[in-house]
């Protein structure tokens, strides 16, 4: 093969993160063969050795290769010779081997951002508890709409990340199953145990059907989907936080060390972590359509094709992890200018509804008092003052048809501010000040749930392969000791 | 507004599919107002004729109406009068109104999808069942790889589409919670009972905080991929049935109903129905990556962008639908060629593996058998004829410098055919005989408990509903004995 | 076939949008046929009477046909007879059909296209005439950067729009060439001649290789990516004028009848528009990912995957025309608001920049001067006053170490405004004034230059369409008098 | 900056491929500084050799630096001397510098993509040549529709390339103009010359406008979707080029270099190289739709999600390069299975349009024709024998009701064959003997043509960068005579 062929071909460089997959994968593979009988002793203890001299030495990777199995089958037949080295790919073929490989590594980088995600969404909720008081318009088309909380935007938030973390703890589910034993697609007879390499390796599960376990790419599309929504879900923050951080706004001040500064202009603090994020997010929502793309109109059984998928997980892993730790280090580190989002709060036409809402207790029909309150509204607006600073003459007006009477306006007027519209705000899941404590409390709960079943999930995994390599270790050692 | 401005924002014609969703929130809207003091009987009673009216009317939809909510409201104030109908929207807006509609109509189709899922699934399996001794090819790279069994290549779609059953009915879970009661961004200080609402239609939770229930649409999202990964699954089938239907390889012919002629040349039989899925396929993807390029970067709260998801997410689930079924039609009608199959089956060397494995039962490494079985293949090759019919001189070459005996390679080759192949092929999950069976009826059975859980879903919402439209008629007929 | 087979397969709904061009392809046919003595006369005449019937009397789509080629040669053949109108599809295929009246209506979408696209530059720039000393922060970052001229803003996106027509306007190139006569996907043994049709429909070429003709869509591709472009730049216009129109930039006010009120909140004015417009941009970037993933993989010879691509095509066309009188409409009734524009400019830092040239220009190395104004910047922003207002002491500290004499610093900042740093702006395509008014200028002739090579084009597509129905008309009429 | 955040903002290792590009920005931008009198001639010559320094050594790119334009700028201070490499950076930000060192590189990509078309081109050509008289059956629905040729197949992807040629060429307009001068955002008031330093680096223009030159990426979209384009193009080559190498078909054998083994299955030859450039053609329009979404909601002026865009492009640029010079190789090194090719052509029932076109000749309505053969084609099938061995009765059933001859049917199957039918073809642009010979001279045209066009730019370019390198010396050398 020629320089260009191979580096077209080659997927060496992506596979740099399924080494250690790799070599689990054919050390679990080689240990069932033994105990089915497929192997003898020798042969086992020859090629664990070389897998664990190769794991070791964290091999570089060697230049000519096509990809990790190959690279790895090839030096421990270097190491244990080809007699003994030349049967740990019995009863396996690429096919299986590299969608194990994948399942691995998916399955770790999902508890992974699980991790990550609770922490963002904890760290989300314990800023929301200081600013339970923070008052700020809430808008809608970008319009200042209702008065609201800073912390129900961040408990908003809290949400968003613990459904992300529900959709990737499901899609888990799907991850998490053992294709090893399909062969290269209709399975072998020789006498292997699947669901034995499958325990010793942690799944939950087989991909029973061995064509639909070498070529069925669904679970790294739903996995690709997940963190797009993720990435989406972080993007909107990124972006409020841009906006908020402009000096129009001047709601939030972003810590120095989340900033860059201009190359010429000194005055300039540019967010540039949170414009990443956006970036990024776009990178995986096109690399999911890639996934998806590649996957539709492949006929079945494992096509090459498959192998451009790789290197778009790794790097929607990384993405993630990252984006997650970097969004809630600059939420938990930026200056909230509660003054200016007051001001704000204050200055517009913020309590119209409220107002509208108030008539509509006292018996006027919902679309009259939204009339009632539009003509306010449009006065202040041409007299450029407040609502609450309207004459007699201009409530006279704005009731004028309805049949409501001008003294309930003006009281009404006259006792709601920003700060009884919140505390009135009572409707489950409001930004009112006392569902904002519930929520607070309920999401405390939650997140610990959460937390108790991924370090369940994390556990069960550890214990199986930390199990695998204490026989792998008596195997060795006892053969050390014939 | 113009014409031009109108066609641009209005979503009418897209609304068309909510009407029936819209009305029924608005049913439960006005009783929850009416027990929460809110409204009382005789305008609750007007409003809730009207209504009904707008409902079995099956109104219109008028040019000029901006949307369906606009609409609705207007026609109720037209029947009921402004001074009842105009209370109908206390205590919401169009945002907490449009994402209930949305998740009624989705749950709705989700349920049907999984529905139209299972049926294909069954269908298969049927299929399946009469194809368990129908020997073909199986493929990787598109090339001959194995021996296998028709039905392990319907058994794999099998499991294909009850992994989509199960992505839909997770996502399920995400979709089925109400929003209604949020208001337009921060709830409302008028006493409403969001839970009443959401248990009155069907839901089984609330989408809690305002701020998310009105602007977030990671369901959509979720949604969305969960179509295209079914759709990208099917059209992977429709991909194999098209290579399949060439004359070349002539595995299988459609069913007149479901191909068309050409307007020219009176030969042809075309799959445009599988063409047609793949083509759908792209465009739900495509679609997939609308939906998240649009949340991507929205700041929170409300956004007009959001509309343009709507009639996005209505074709992807009539997508769904009407391929599910023909696809299922098309396996179902279409003639399996058997005797067509059987031939590249045999025609090939498709039991090169099983020859090296048989070596490595009788102690060969694996690369060595592999070694002496490619050898065998390529002289086989160039020959021009089986591997069956190679002389002992191609033997003795093939062996040569491996220390295998001849005589076992010759021994083997004399023994195997495409028939033992399949018969030895044993492991879980593989494509050999006795497999076959036993998945067949292990898939029936998960079909049967799929069918269960899902029934039980569909009865808790048609129980609600209809409990809802009892509570009604019992309001309206109180009220005309009055 | 049954009813969700034909609405799955049919175009029909699709095809309404070429009928006009299927039928005026069909008349360019027969008279071709007709001058290549493969038609008589009176067979000709009654096709053409037929289909100008059924021109004339605009056809209702007939439910039960799947697209419009077929039924019209139905129609024509229920008219004119079987005898003759049975000749019409005499040398031809719907394959060739198809992608003929695609290219038809594109071209035709183009230009009109294009013709917005210019009316919206020249907008743009009367706009920009009006608005040549109307001063604003630039931004960078959406943080504010440098002082600018609103008019400048304009120009640049005129100039973005030019580019867009370039782009269309070559893209036509590949749009306009006729792929009529190439059959079903190798041509014809009758004798036709295809330029002959090309010329009669106003193409400027041919698609030559029948294979090509009537499998690639590559120009759709190109074409899809193009209304991408174009509708990504409108909408990062929309993008900025809904942030300026918030609250708090409050840099422009955009006009009631391109604004939506709220269902609830009646000081509302939501800038739907612009919304819609961000949100149909991510549609048709979706959709062209969608047109590609269809063409990628299809093997060569038409495919009815194709089919799938027209009602995403003609979708495209309609979007672009409407954003781009929409957005224009937006921005020539807008108001500025100039002096919120002129208060933002003057209240940052946005010398900053032009302080550290001045010093540049005073022998200063540019890395030292950006240090000296950092500095003073940051005393500036702690002190929370403008750096104008900063005492000497402040001044002394920002140079010491540098070598440069304070005096210099406290002189360059004594004459610096915001009025001088435009007024010096003097680099080739600046803010500055001078270059406003050369840019205007020219784009005012370039708009100008391109008009007229729009009109050339479409006087050429009419006069041939033009020449056309002439001689139908004689043809026809002669027939009449024999 | 701690290790995730610059990992997550850092460029570095993207901007390794525009380090060249960004010295020779630098060496025109200061050589123009002191043209124009900003810079003195001894600060010129030390950031000269700095330049030059930096060049030579390929330096190592520094971890901890952000990106490649800051890390330049703090060599050369290094090297220069602060007071002397400090004043490099003068008139310039990076935000002009990345789109400058963007466009240079792109044009590049351009031009040489450009030639690796017009190579890839020229080699179907080549083949073409030699397969004129290798009949083949050509596709519609991949099922068999009308006799071809081999050649006639590579004559229409020639064509497509030649059109990926020309959109390349035409995308290079827009490409090529110098952003150089445009500061942050708004401009510089030092006198700078943007006509200089586009002319030294070979560009054909400005973009004149500095805010558009600074943030507009719509030649990124443009470029991407060209790509998108070009692969969309290669993949629908490698999916014929893989159906037709497989058993069933066997109409080409790639050869062994361009083809994999499989690890567990002998007798396989993969053709792996095909898969993933469809594979890779996925990526490339995920990537597009990446690109427009980073784009499309971005506010005016240079935004650090731009920053995501140019790992993409580098990489579509490579994918380019690669897929043409792979997919070129593989069809000259290919082996074309004539005999095979033929056969399929003689054994279906291809020539049944030519039968019906004769039948029109002899003045038989085609729709009558259109039925006659359908019955023979019909009664063929059921037969199981070729329409050449109907009898007569068969005949005499097919023209039943039609008023046509049996005779006249039967004289013309008679007469009909493969060869006779291709020898037949004879509209423009079909598969027919005459037009191959035609258009393959026509072809070679046409690549000189663009050979000569493409040269002249790549000349222009090198000329002026020469030149600039030249001038540089030359200030060099003087300098060290001083």
């Amino acid at each position: 093969m020629d320089d260009i062929t191979l580096e077209y071909v080659s997927s060496i460089n992506d596979d740099v993160e399924i080494i250690q997959y790799d070599i689990l994968g054919s050390q679990a593979h080689v240990v069932m063969l033994y105990h089915n009988g497929v192997l003898n002793l020798s042969d086992l203890k020859k090629i664990l050795v070389a897998l664990q001299t190769i794991n070791d030495e964290k091999i570089e990777l060697v230049t000519g290769a096509e990809d990790v199995h190959e690279l790895i089958e090839g030096l421990v037949i270097d190491i244990a010779g080809a007699e003994s080295g030349g049967r740990m790919h019995t009863a396996r073929s690429r096919n299986d081997q590299v969608a194990l490989d994948m399942r691995m590594k998916m399955r770790d980088d999902i508890n992974a951002i699980c991790r990550y995600l609770l922490d963002a969404a904890e760290s989300m909720l314990s800023v929301a508890q200081v600013h339970q008081k923070t008052v700020m318009p809430l808008y809608t088309h970008l319009q200042q709409a209702q008065v609201g909380l800073f912390s129900h935007y961040l408990l908003a938030n809290t949400d968003v990340l613990l459904r992300d973390f529900k959709r990737l703890y499901q899609t888990f589910e799907r991850v998490n199953c053992s294709p090893l034993g399909s062969g290269a697609v209709g399975g072998t007879s020789i006498s292997i145990d699947r669901h034995e390499t499958a325990n010793m390796l942690g799944f939950d599960g087989l991909v029973e059907n061995s064509l639909d376990a070498t070529s069925s790419r669904d679970f790294v599309s739903e996995y690709m989907a997940m963190q797009s929504i993720l990435m989406t879900n972080l993007s909107r923050i990124a972006e409020d936080l841009v906006i908020w951080s402009t000096s129009e706004f001047n709601f939030v001040e972003l810590a120095d060390e989340f900033t860059s500064p201009s190359s010429v202009m000194p005055q300039k603090k540019n967010p540039d972590i949170l414009e990443i994020t956006r970036g990024k997010a776009a990178r995986v929502i096109g690399d999911t359509a890639a996934v998806m793309a590649i996957s539709k109109g492949l006929a079945s059984g494992y096509g090459r094709d498959l192998q451009e998928i790789k290197s778009v997980v790794w790097r929607a892993a990384r993405i993630s992890v990252n984006a997650l730790q970097l969004v809630r280090s600059v939420i938990i580190t930026m200056k909230v200018n509660q003054k200016q989002m007051k001001k704000a709060s204050v200055s517009g036409n913020l309590i119209a509804l409220d107002i509208a809402e108030k008539l509509v207790m006292k018996g006027v029909a919902f679309r009259v008092a939204h009339q009632i309150v539009g003509s306010l509204v449009h006065t202040a607006h041409v007299a450029k003052k407040p609502i609450r600073r309207l004459g007699s003459d201009d409530i006279l007006n704005a009731v004028e048809g309805t049949g409501v009477q001008p003294h309930m306006v003006s009281s009404i007027i006259s006792v709601i501010t920003v700060n009884s519209s919140i505390k009135d705000r009572k409707s489950f899941g409001s930004s009112g000040y006392a569902e904002q404590k519930r929520m607070i409390a309920d999401r405390v709960d939650v997140i610990g749930q959460y937390r108790e079943i991924l370090t369940k999930r994390e556990s069960k995994i550890n214990a199986s392969i930390k199990h695998l390599k204490e026989e792998i270790n008596e195997i060795v050692n006892t053969s050390a000791g014939e």
